[in-house]
């Protein structure tokens, strides 16, 4: 099933998507008094915002063989994660708006974990049970302050630098999906999260392990090989097997 | 003026002190519309509670001189910044149960930013408009995984690990105010913001510059010089100038 949040008539929403049609829901799928209401519109005729709100965002660097390798950078032993600030989230048609122009700022195509019950201490075993979902997700990452600060939570968290959506998918195999992303319409990245160097599970066992995640909160899963530069007049198309396709450009913020 | 967030017959209030007393609040300070109520408790008859329970909280890393020294690493020229998970916060006179009590876990007391409004893009010369106040932290930090995982946010972001209190200090020049640790009586760490790199108003600059703050979002400041392991059974007196004194105790996580 497909999920989604969405504008109509000026007002905020949540849906369940029915092939070319959205079933509005009472209030967020993620909560599970969430129900179907009588009210139905035109996939065409809504405009979908990033699907979560979360309250915690978690990303996985180097999670991908080949990624590392392109950085030239060990492959961790554990899921290393950090976090970012939730208020760079945009949505799935929404403009990616560079901060700092002068500097490299490259795309990285994800899977991301939306979270559906509250998890601490969650085994691999269990793991998939506290998900609601999957999205798709862009990372995009200022290479010259990530380089600068070592920590890279300043390099990520620009407003607009997280697009999300444009659907959250229940029924899909996390670690079996194809990704892929083009600028300007060359393929630039094709993965799949079968080469996850850590597959969700253990992503999940992992976080959990230190920190409470609660629904709504999401997980960035690392990005394939291929990720490059981005600039000014770009459009970026990034897809999920089974989810959908982000479509954003890139702006430059007016200073 | 003093606000804090406490437990009283079960209940979460909120409340300003009045000397010895508390007087209860309508909702949390944080919001404009809180207004004292005719109900006022003793003190020392309520539990005080973390007084914010933030949906962020960013970290300066290295912004004393002398403690970057003692950790052999280079002065970053801008506030270096990441965040950790907000289910890390625990209160004034809680536990702080290690995760891994294997590892070397050290003490960091720190000035810690309550901002008062939403903040994006401020600049140094209006940055304290949009702070509420301050209070004191604790930043536990694991080094063997803060040194293994690079990124800081696990080795900080275990629960209990950000002990916050007493209260939120609306009336301090945040520039200008002694810290000092104390373990089992012993004065571990007794600095000054006097000796911060980058001052408050620096910090609030350039954090906003990148992501959104909210009411409530903290800010971790740095450690001065003196940080240290701790072990289970060691007590923990963290005191700033000004705010009080945060006593926390040391145990082991039952696996």
């Amino acid at each position: 099933m497909k999920y989604c949040r969405f504008l109509h008539d000026g007002q905020i929403k949540y849906g369940m998507i029915d092939v070319d049609h959205v079933v509005e829901l009472t209030e967020s799928y993620i909560k599970k008094t969430a129900a179907p209401t009588h009210r139905m519109h035109l996939l065409e005729e809504v405009t979908l915002l990033a699907p979560v709100e979360p309250l915690q965002i978690v990303e996985i660097g180097l999670n991908y063989v080949d990624h590392a390798k392109e950085l030239d950078l060990p492959l961790p032993k554990e899921p290393m994660m950090f976090m970012v600030s939730p208020s760079a989230v945009t949505g799935p048609h929404e403009a990616i708006v560079l901060a700092h122009p002068e500097h490299r700022i490259d795309f990285e195509a994800e899977l991301v974990i939306v979270i559906g019950k509250k998890a601490h201490r969650v085994s691999k075993a269990n793991a998939l049970d506290y998900v609601f979902g999957y999205t798709v997700g862009l990372d995009i990452s200022d290479r010259v302050l990530q380089n600068g600060d070592r920590q890279y939570t300043r390099a990520k968290s620009y407003s607009t630098y997280k697009p999300l959506g444009p659907v959250v998918e229940t029924n899909i195999n996390p670690n079996k999906v194809s990704i892929q992303l083009r600028v300007n319409g060359e393929l630039k990245q094709d993965g799949t999260t079968r080469n996850l160097v850590h597959p969700i599970e253990k992503i999940i066992e992992t976080v959990t392990e230190v920190m409470t995640l609660y629904p709504g909160d999401i997980i960035f899963t690392g990005s394939p090989a291929g990720v490059g530069p981005i600039q000014k007049g770009d459009k970026l198309e990034t897809t999920i097997e089974g989810i959908g396709t982000l479509h954003n450009f890139v702006v430059e913020r007016e200073h």
